[in-house]
């Protein structure tokens, strides 16, 4: 028995609601002058109150040490195991950009790029061309057909695009195209199984076509594919946990996510955190969980902008009181994973997590801040064990055993 | 995939160098009178100044409650799975002492005692020969020939020696002959699996020899084998981590498991911790992974010497400057297991743990002390996991999934 047969057999449908909001890479590392972290350093009212009456923690996304990217984080987050589980960056962009991805579908990552009349790389990202480009250039490929497989050709953002392949028995084990460097040629496609012979096939005489209706165009007069993968087969959330999910994000990826684990996304008014909470409050009767995720923190610890990010905490400590407004029955604020400003990227270390709950049993921790949370209540656990411990705290999990 | 496989995929080579400092057998039990361990009792102000800069933590060398043999504990900080991969003592005896072992060998304890003319064990151990009458003595047992097998045999300590079988289709499956108590004659060997019929024969041809031979001698006129132990299978350093290890121990047994993990193992000057020190500094140039092991507090806690312990915490204290003027990226002090000098014997309480790198989150801990650490953000762990947080701190982990 799996741990999704045993929610499953224990799960039942109740009126109590989950708010599950996640700050994208929250967690941080100290300022050098100031020895506290971005949230340590932020002014969170809010969420210190909010923190003094729950229970807290840290979590692991995947396991100690490892630094994982936003689809492994995420579904760990989701209660999946997110080393068996991992998505391949084609599906999630494709899922990402609203494109009604189906069981079965293989899709690929598109970089428009540039060559030179050799067939060698000049540029791997087309001078990152503007969007309204890149969607005529999709238009163009869309029209393509191939044997064996229906196609379509999505645009994303400037030099990035998404093709799906849909047919019968496509694998997924194929290589990228893409050399990885200039002055190379890209790279052929190979099979690395049966199954996968199909898909190779009819992503070569895509590629051929594609470069065919491309070879006017400049600086994108060709294109590299990446990261072929296939629908995944994740158990979705309405049957093993029986929720009626929703997600509310901005971010495309994030909204792919949600829905390969059966979500449903909702529209969002605007880019601020304020817009999604309104959102929620608009939406509230008519979900009982809601995955509302905000990117801006993460951004702004890639971009290495300490007092951004900060900032940022704030702002979302400001809507705080709204969400609460609402009494969900569980509202948990926690980090898919941590961007610290200071490393400028994704990293290991260990996420926020805040658990506010009638059903809780506070700790002793009363400030919003990874060491603080450290110490509190739910010690330092693996994210994946987050929805067991939000269904339990909404009293939506029978006994085990008798 | 296991977690090695995961490990490999992400791991890369760069500049940065981690120091592994095991103080074996460190950790310990309160004495009666004061209520503080052997750490907590020891004046170490460098090492509560790292520690205040750190993320602490507490780990288990196997599993909770389980007491590790100095072979589990260390595989266990080098990232195996100490349950899956457990090294017989013949092979870590036969590799402790520089014997180039190889792959295929079976290796075996040697026990030189003494019998009574009814041949049964009068002493155990022979009265602790000196160690030259063993080197004498093994100079004989290695001229014997046997069927089968090439063989092998080498002196250690006193009454200790070792016996490595060489050949074809040799397995380790066998009982030792030694019946743990005076009075009783040599069990007879048996193998337990069919590949370990060959070495059977081998080794009773060989104990038949050996006897004769050492007939007239006095005390150890006869051996009890114990042990036997086939090369372990283990995935190297180099290849799953991509590091270039180095092993600075003075002990051969720890310095067997070192290159079994395919570190080399360097000479260190004297016994002392300081000396240890000298060699790091000496060697610092020429790898990227120091594994530094000091032996003497564990054997002052097997003796009950809860001073003696508390004096060697100071003296490894006193040369902790030196290890960080090398600045190492990432600089780990740790235990293998515990050895209260209350109990007189290893033990299955936790490990202290202290992670210095630039790029940890330092907690709140700020004394070297068990019970302080166990308050530290990285909590209660495996000790299998310390490598990849090791490596992750080192920066030497890429991202997981996209």
């Amino acid at each position: 028995m799996d741990s999704f047969d045993l929610i499953r057999s224990l799960s039942v449908k109740s009126a109590s609601r989950i708010v599950l909001l996640v700050l994208d890479g929250g967690g941080g590392l100290p300022h050098p002058e100031t020895g506290r972290t971005e949230m340590e350093t932020a002014a969170t009212p809010n969420l210190d109150r909010l923190v003094a009456e729950a229970v807290c923690g840290v979590t692991d996304p995947v396991l100690r040490g490892i630094t994982p990217g936003s689809g492994p984080a995420h579904l760990a987050l989701f209660g999946y195991d997110p080393i068996a589980h991992n998505i391949g960056r084609g599906m999630l962009g494709a899922a990402g950009i609203g494109f009604p991805v189906e069981r079965g579908d293989v899709a690929a990552r598109i970089n428009f790029a540039t060559f030179d009349p050799d067939g060698r790389v000049v540029d791997r990202r087309a001078g990152r061309i503007p969007t309204e480009v890149c969607e005529r250039l999709c238009a163009g490929l869309d029209a393509i057909e191939v044997e064996g497989a229906e196609l379509f050709v999505r645009p994303e953002k400037q030099h990035r695009a998404a093709v799906i392949f849909r047919g019968p028995g496509l694998g997924d084990r194929l290589n990228d195209t893409d050399p990885q460097k200039v002055g190379a040629r890209p790279l052929a496609l190979e099979a690395h199984d049966a199954a996968s012979a199909s898909t190779a096939a009819a992503a070569r005489a895509f590629l051929d076509e594609a470069f065919r209706r491309l070879a006017s165009e400049h600086p994108a007069n060709g294109i590299l594919l990446r990261g072929f993968a296939a629908y995944p087969e994740l158990p979705s959330f309405r049957e093993v946990y029986k929720l009626a999910p929703a997600c509310i994000a901005t971010y495309p990826m994030y909204r792919g996510v949600a829905r390969f684990a059966g979500m449903e996304v909702l529209e969002v008014a605007g880019d601020s955190f304020a817009d999604e909470v309104g959102t929620l409050e608009a939406r509230y009767g008519d979900f009982d969980f809601f995955f509302v995720h905000f990117k801006a923190t993460d951004a702004a610890g890639e971009d290495g902008d300490f007092e951004r990010k900060v900032r940022l905490f704030e702002e979302v400590d400001r809507e705080i009181p709204r969400i609460r407004a609402l009494h969900p029955d569980v509202l948990v604020v926690t980090s898919d994973h941590s961007t610290p400003a200071r490393l400028k990227a994704h990293s290991w270390h260990p996420c926020p997590f805040v658990l506010w709950s009638p059903s809780a049993r506070p700790d002793l921790v009363t400030s919003f801040g990874e060491r603080e949370l450290a110490r509190g209540g739910l010690g330092r656990f693996a994210a994946r064990e987050a929805m067991v411990l939000m269904m339990a705290h909404a009293l939506k999990l029978e006994k085990f055993g008798a």
